[in-house]
């Protein structure tokens, strides 16, 4: 049964992991038979927001928050050994860009927290697929220049990617693009999608990939 | 287009609304093209924890915390008007138990919060249909009396809801039980499941049932 490490970012789009996003990475994930182990940073959120009016919230943790859509089995990111793990999947939400990155706020040049940086990089080199939903494929740019990835047809950001030093294919939210070379899936997800079955058939579309991915080890 | 309102109590399964039962439930509607509106009431969760370590964590607002599962497109409960919906679907999660009603802490003798109980009762009045997931048919049990409900094989839970003037039928994960009588529609959800996918096998039959339900309007 492969295992695949579902990064996340708090618990909600606006400051966290995409909660829909999350679900329906997991649920493809799931009907594939794959073992999900949830892993986030146990750093504070770079942004703590009310839903209803947008003001600040005291901060909260990552992990902590994370560990709501994980129903409390989460595994601190800095105890996630990669030996066992066949895949990593990052859904989209703010939190990507605000507190794993901070692309929201510096774009192009934005800087990536170190234990993401090297989880991901470390990931990338061992050849395990990676899968990124939304906007988290700006993470992923920034991670891994050279990269061919998907936010859907938003040009602003895919410049943004393309400056970065990645290529930038437009894709439809029930489809996905492949980097067969680096290993790399994008979905783009709320980028795009109408509502959550459209998001649910991306997240397919990506676990279907990234499980071919697997069975074409780099070679 | 009919109009589903998703009532939620909070967000994450120890304290509010379980997060990827209230996804399969959006999908599930999202897929057969129904409009959906989120809905919480505007109350102090009874109980805000962390996901970690189980510590008592400040309150925190339902609606608020509702919200995040809503992408931040909430209606306040009492701001909802019946007439204009088709349906009301309630996901599981200890917020339903510990918010909703006090049923985790008082069992078959709990009492419902009023906004919550008139909503439900009035719905149920119109005749409209009512989808209740995991733990939420117990809110549903000691509302509307005289309703066959499932919360999938678990006999303590069951007992409880025929102690509040219900039948229990068991059931398992991807299936409901549907009361045509009472227009209410149940599936156990992670009362049973054993993961997500399975998780939105059961919301699919339920809102199937809930639409089988919409078009045979009560004679």
């Amino acid at each position: 049964m492969p295992r695949a490490a579902v990064l996340l970012s708090g618990c909600g789009n606006r400051d966290g992991s995409e909660i829909h996003e999350s679900v329906c990475a997991v649920i493809a994930l799931d009907r594939k038979g794959w073992d999900i182990v949830y892993t986030a940073p146990a750093i504070p959120q770079q942004k703590t927001v009310s839903y209803i009016d947008g003001t600040k919230l005291p901060p909260r943790n990552t992990l902590e928050e994370s560990a709501r859509i994980a129903r409390g089995k989460i595994v601190p990111l800095n105890e996630i050994h990669l030996e066992n793990i066949d895949s990593v999947v990052i859904p989209g939400g703010l939190g990507v860009a605000l507190t794993l990155c901070d692309f929201a706020v510096n774009g192009a040049s934005c800087s990536i927290n170190p234990e993401v940086n090297s989880f991901l990089k470390n990931a990338n080199e061992l050849g395990i697929p990676i899968g990124a939903m939304c906007i988290a494929p700006t993470l992923v740019a920034r991670c891994l220049p050279g990269t061919t990835l998907t936010i859907g047809n938003d040009r602003t950001t895919a410049d943004k990617i393309e400056k970065m030093g990645c290529r930038h294919v437009e894709c439809s939210a029930d489809k996905s693009v492949v980097d067969r070379q680096n290993r790399v899936v994008s979905t783009p997800a709320y980028m795009t999608a109408t509502g959550p079955a459209q998001v649910l058939e991306g997240a397919i579309s990506m676990v279907t990939a990234l499980e071919e991915l697997l069975k074409n080890q780099r070679g």
